[in-house]
């Protein structure tokens, strides 16, 4: 992360930015404003980033693309400066690999930073205070690393980490809202069994439920616009191919953009495994593990990318994102908009991750644009 | 189990009969025919048995039932003897728990016992070899320990480990095929993918596709009188609920008392899963573990006991075991027949295996009344 630092802070220095790492370990350049007097007031800051961190094995696009692109971007102004100056930032910890949190940076700037997180401890039983320390940094400071109130907003470009784009043939598209998310944990109890000498109408399989439920998680999911939902863990008890499993606890990850159609969605899910568990005369619990809701990006954010998309001849679409970013968090604190890049083969967290060169050039003229439409906005 | 052969024996040294243990760990107790004549010729012995092992926290009727009622139904004979010499037989390692491989006290019976089973070794690195002699036997001397060519057969009670005669609310039933069995394992291979980013309708989701199977097995198995199959094992990969499953993978066990039968119903299953795969754009390997034939217990025993229920007036009811017993080894060494006695519950391999006190007098009573059907079958 330090050569990373050194390696960003290098040329936004070049580019006339002054360059700091924040508390919360954000990397963050400031190109000015073009009067003296506007850079002096918090207002007029943009904020342009994504994170610079990412998976164990993952690919190299995911965050740091958002962070390279902001940097890019500024470099192409060639030296052209704005009512507002534009701050890019290199978030910290967002995929929360290390310490079990996510967001740490951009929660920093959102100023939503719970210092509670401080005592969370690694793998190696180092807690994040220690951590931050032994990167030279002081964990008392984050405080100081919240953004001003009153900040112009925020732009993320991102990988959009699925195949929608290359499936319409996309280079860009505006994500209108970050997707809300439910997840729970169901089991069926039914009655282990000899696989042999258990006639199939005397069985009570707990699998044979949960597979029956699976299908209809993928009918339900298939016939809701948006909807998304996922099974992706499954284990049954005693788990030997010779015996009738007596227990099932499967997963299930449940999203949309609408949070009463996804909260309807995972009544019906829940309903659905009650009946089948009723049907089969076995016992279904149902433990919700997560109801998070769906974050709009800002309306005036969102028509400004579309019209920078229009304006550079992009053929323009909306989309939500189904994944969390750092412009969910920051929409706490100031108005928020993303950009997804199509990704080749929707393959993301992974090294043959891949965003193509076409694409990065569209984003910069979209950036360019949406800068335009901001000066405008700015001056109206 | 020394201490069970002490017990065992003790009781059969007051009967008067005459007690050893063969190199293979059985115990083995004759009670003399009629005659010294008839003692004396291997032709006119009859055996009658059970295995003394069952499973890790299994229950206390598996197996040792079985030798506990040849002993008590000699005694219930209270000195009569007939044409043969009845030879009860309390055998080893059924199970297999220890060294993997099961039935090796009847293997050495039949005379198929294979010496390489004496290099196997278990979980303590000790081979079966140096068991045996830690237990003061000689391993070189299994194959004295075969029954004569010419025996005039073998008897087995044995609990029935399903729910199906208490389902029927009967005592006993004559089984007249040990079912045989297929097993398998099979993997749908899709592509794994982001639960919040991956549209339901561009996923190749292999849960999806084995669940889709999952029910296939159920809808065949319940159409198809007499078959079982079971999917008693499934994992997938990378298996976390925020990921679309990329792998599945599956166990399937069939099976039924006619071994065409049974070998059709795993191709139409194997054909279901390609289907299955294929509908999907997944790819499904098919890899078979075992394919272990049916066998039929000999007619003219399984007559007999026909009709020993029948006089003793019990409720005469045939079914074919789906589990592999000891009489399936002696059935290829002599005739065999087996007696299944209700188990309570269905519950088998388990400390809650009950049999009740009724259902053991009449299978004595049974046991009479077929060793006067042997007695005048072997005069006719």
């Amino acid at each position: 992360m330090r050569d990373v630092h050194t390696a960003l802070a290098t040329w936004m220095a070049k580019l006339g930015m002054s360059v700091r790492v924040d508390a919360a370990g954000n990397l963050r350049g400031v190109y000015p404003a073009r009067t003296s007097q506007a850079q002096a007031s918090a207002v007029r800051r943009f904020y342009i980033g994504s994170h610079l961190d990412t998976v164990p094995n993952g690919g190299a696009f995911d965050g740091v693309l958002g962070t390279v692109l902001a940097i890019a971007l500024v470099e192409l102004l060639g030296g052209r400066r704005f009512a507002f100056a534009i701050e890019v930032v290199g978030f910290s910890e967002e995929e929360g690999v290390r310490f079990g949190a996510p967001f740490l940076g951009s929660r920093a700037l959102a100023g939503t930073f719970d210092s509670a997180l401080l005592d969370r401890t690694d793998e190696h039983g180092r807690s994040m205070r220690e951590a931050i320390r032994h990167f030279g940094l002081d964990p008392g400071r984050i405080p100081d690393a919240e953004a001003p109130s009153g900040a112009l907003g925020y732009l993320e470009f991102h990988i959009e980490q699925g195949p929608v784009l290359e499936n319409l043939n996309l280079p860009l598209a505006v994500v209108d809202v970050i997707s809300g998310q439910s997840r729970a944990e169901l089991t069926f109890d039914g009655v282990a069994g000899h696989a042999g000498t258990t006639p199939m109408h005397m069985r009570k399989d707990a699998l044979l439920a949960a597979a029956a439920w699976i299908a209809e998680v993928e009918r339900l999911a298939l016939a809701t616009p948006g909807l998304v939902a996922t099974v992706g863990k499954i284990s049954v008890e005693p788990g030997a191919g010779n015996v009738v499993p007596g227990r099932a606890t499967a997963s299930i990850d449940v999203r949309h953009a609408d949070d009463q159609l996804r909260t309807r969605s995972v009544e019906r899910l829940a309903r659905a495994a009650d009946e089948i568990a009723a049907q089969r005369g076995l016992k279904m619990t149902w433990a919700p593990r997560l109801d998070q809701a769906s974050v709009a990006m800002d309306d005036s954010m969102v028509a400004m990318l579309d019209r920078a998309l229009e304006r550079t001849g992009a053929p323009h679409h909306r989309m939500s994102s189904g994944a969390g970013h750092d412009a969910m968090v920051l929409a706490a604190k100031m108005p928020a908009c993303m950009l997804f890049l199509r990704c080749e083969g929707g393959i993301s967290h992974h090294p043959a991750e891949n965003v193509g060169d076409g694409d990065v050039a569209a984003a910069l003229d979209a950036g360019v644009a949406f800068l335009d439409e901001l000066e405008r906005a700015h001056h109206a």
